[in-house]
C-alpha cells in the first residue's frame, strides 16, 4: 500500500489488477515488485476481485458495494495494470469476471478510455502469452489503449528476483525498460 | 428436465452449460429449445455455475462441494454442451470461472476428453462469434474434439421461437442440421 | 488517388492496404467511399499488395523493390488504414503475407509505431469481426497503437452505399463517426 | 521422399504444410524428423506453396494448375499435419495464402473433414504458440478435427536433435508421444 504522503504527490494512479487469489501468487508477488521500479510520481491501488459476485445482467440495476468500489477505482485512475497468469490458455474467469463487472451496465464501463498495460508470469515458458491474446482482445473491445511493445511474457525461473523480493539483475533490465514504456504510454493517454 | 424414463433409456447424457445467470438468459431459453430436437436416447444435465467459488488455486487440495458436483456430473456425462453469451468479445467470466474449477487440480481436470459442441446467442449480429473463438481455444487446450462445422452464431431476433418456445420455422432447418452434427460428433468421441 | 494539391496540402498521409485481390472488392469500394469522409487534410496512399512475392526470410538480405516500395510508403505515412475482409475466419493470407513482408528484418518493421485503424465488409452478419480479432494481436505485436471503439464490422447491404457510389445515408453518421474517431487517434499518436 | 514401396504399402497418407518458405527452415526440419517416428503404414506428401498465386477470388473459376496440385494433394490424403513458425504473432501469410487457395471457392474446400495436427518450432521459447492459437480457429472453420492434446510449442534449442538430424534423446519421448496421439487421431477420423 502506498503511504499518505506518496499518494498526495502521486499524479497517477494505478489500479492493479492481479489475475490470481492464490495467497502466494506469483503474479502479486510480479506486480508487487514491479511498482518498485515506478517514478515516484506514480502510485498504485489494488484492486480487490476476490469478493465480486459471479456477473449477472439482472443485478445492473443495483450492483454490488463491491463492484461499485472496483468501478470507483478504475474511474479515479489514470491507468491500468493487468498482472495475470493463464488458465487453459486464456484469461482466468475470475479476472473476467472482474472486467465484466467493471464494464456494466452497458454504457457504463468503468474501464473505458483508461490506458493499460499487459503482463503475466507462469512455471512455463509461454509465460502467459496465450492469455495475453484474449485479454487483449477484450481491452480493445473496453476502449482501453494497450501498450503494444515490449511485450512482457515472464516465466517464474532463478533470478527473476534477489533476495529482499526486488526484481533481480538478470530480468531488470527488460523489466524495467517495460515499466519506462508503460509509464510513457499511461502519460500519454491519461 | 428429463423425466425419469427417458433419463434411464439414455445411453448419452450431456452436460448443458449456460455462460449466463441471467434469470430469463436469451442462451438458458436457446438450450431448453435445442435439447428437443435431440433423439430420445440423449437426456441432458444442466450444470449450475452460479454457486461455484472464484477459482484459487489452494482451494485445490479441498474442493468445494459445488466444484465436486459439477466435474461429477461433467466426468458421468457422454458430451458437453456450451450455449453462451459474448461479453465484453470474449467468454464470460462466470464460464470461465466454471471451466477453470473443473478443470483442476492439474493433471485432474473433469473436460479431458469430452466432445464438446458450442453455440450461442446474443441480441446483435455477431451472434458470440468473438467469444466463441476464445473458447474453442480453450476447449482443444483441455483436449476437448470440438465440433467444427456447422458453426452457431445465432441472433434473437423475431422468428427465432414459436409461440410455443420451441425453434422456429425459419431457423428450425439450420439448428437442427446443427444438433444432428453435434449428435453424430458425440456419438464418434462419447 | 488524391490529386497534387491536396497532397501538398496534406498534413497526414494514410496508407490504405485492402486485404482483398478481387477487382470489384468490397473492401476497395468501402475504402474508397471512407476516405471522402476524412478532412482536407488527410491524404491517402493505396498500398500495391498484389505482386508482394510470398515472404521468405533468405530474402531479407535484399528484399525484393515491391517490399522496398511498400515499406517506403508505410514509413512516409502517419498512419496505417487497414480494409479487410475475412477469409476462413482469419485475415486473408495475401494481407498476412503483405505485414511480414513490411515488418522484416527483424528490427527494420515499416509497421512500428504507426497508429493503425481495422474496419472490413462482408456479405455475412459477422462482417469480419473474426478476422479482426486476430489482426489485432498481430498489431499489437508490431507496436502499431490501433484504434478500440468504435468497433466497425460492416454487413454489405442495401443502403450502404447511395447510387454515386458514397456512404449512403444509413450509415453515414456510424461511419464518419468512425473516421472522427480514427482522425484524432492518428493525431494523437503520429 | 517416400519410396514406392512404401508408398504402395502405406494405408494413411499425410499431407505435410511447412509454414516456412527459407531453405533451412526450422520446421521443414522437424518435420522431417517427425515423420520418421510415424508407423510404417503412414506415408507423407509434402505440400509446394512457395509457388501458389496470391489468393484472388476472381480465379475462382479456373484455378491455376498449383492450386489444383494442392487441392489434389489434399483430398487424396487421409490427414494434414501443419508445421509452422510464427510469424508477427498469427500464422504465416504464405501458410495462410496456401489455406485461402485450397479453401476455395466456396464448398469446395479441399480441407473439409481432414483430421489436422498442428506442431511448430521457433527459436524463442514461445514456441509459435500464439500463431497455433489463430491457427486452431481457422481449422475449426475449415471443419479439420484437429488434435488438441499434447500441445506441441517446440524451441529450436541444443538436444532437438542427434548428429544424423533425428530427433534427440531429451525431445524423443514427448514428440513420440505425440506422433502417436496424431495417429490414433488421424486414424479415428480418416
Amino acid at each position: 500500500m502506498t503511504g499518505l504522503l506518496e499518494r498526495f504527490m502521486a499524479q497517477f494512479n494505478i489500479v492493479v489488477v492481479v489475475g490470481s487469489l492464490r495467497k502466494d501468487s506469483f503474479n502479486a508477488k510480479l506486480a508487487k515488485a514491479l511498482e518498485k521500479l515506478f517514478p515516484a510520481e506514480f502510485s498504485f491501488t489494488h484492486a480487490r476481485i476476490d469478493d465480486l459476485p459471479l456477473y449477472n445482467q439482472d443485478d445492473d440495476a443495483q450492483q454490488s458495494a463491491q463492484v461499485k468500489r472496483l468501478k470507483g477505482e478504475i474511474m479515479a485512475a489514470q491507468g491500468v495494470l493487468f498482472v495475470t497468469p493463464e488458465y487453459n490458455r486464456s484469461v482466468p474467469g475470475v479476472l473476467q469476471n472482474a472486467i465484466d463487472n467493471a464494464s456494466r451496465p452497458y454504457g457504463k464501463s468503468a474501464w473505458d478510455g483508461k490506458p493499460a498495460g499487459v503482463i503475466g508470469v507462469s512455471v512455463g515458458p509461454i509465460g502467459t502469452a496465450m492469455a495475453q491474446q484474449h485479454l487483449r482482445n477484450t481491452l480493445a473491445y473496453l476502449n482501453m489503449p494497450t501498450l503494444g511493445q515490449p511485450e512482457a511474457f515472464i516465466q517464474n525461473k532463478e533470478g527473476l528476483y534477489d533476495a529482499a523480493g526486488h526484481i533481480g539483475e538478470t530480468s531488470l533490465k527488460f523489466l524495467q525498460g517495460w515499466v519506462d514504456q508503460y509509464v510513457a504510454w499511461v502519460k500519454k493517454h491519461a
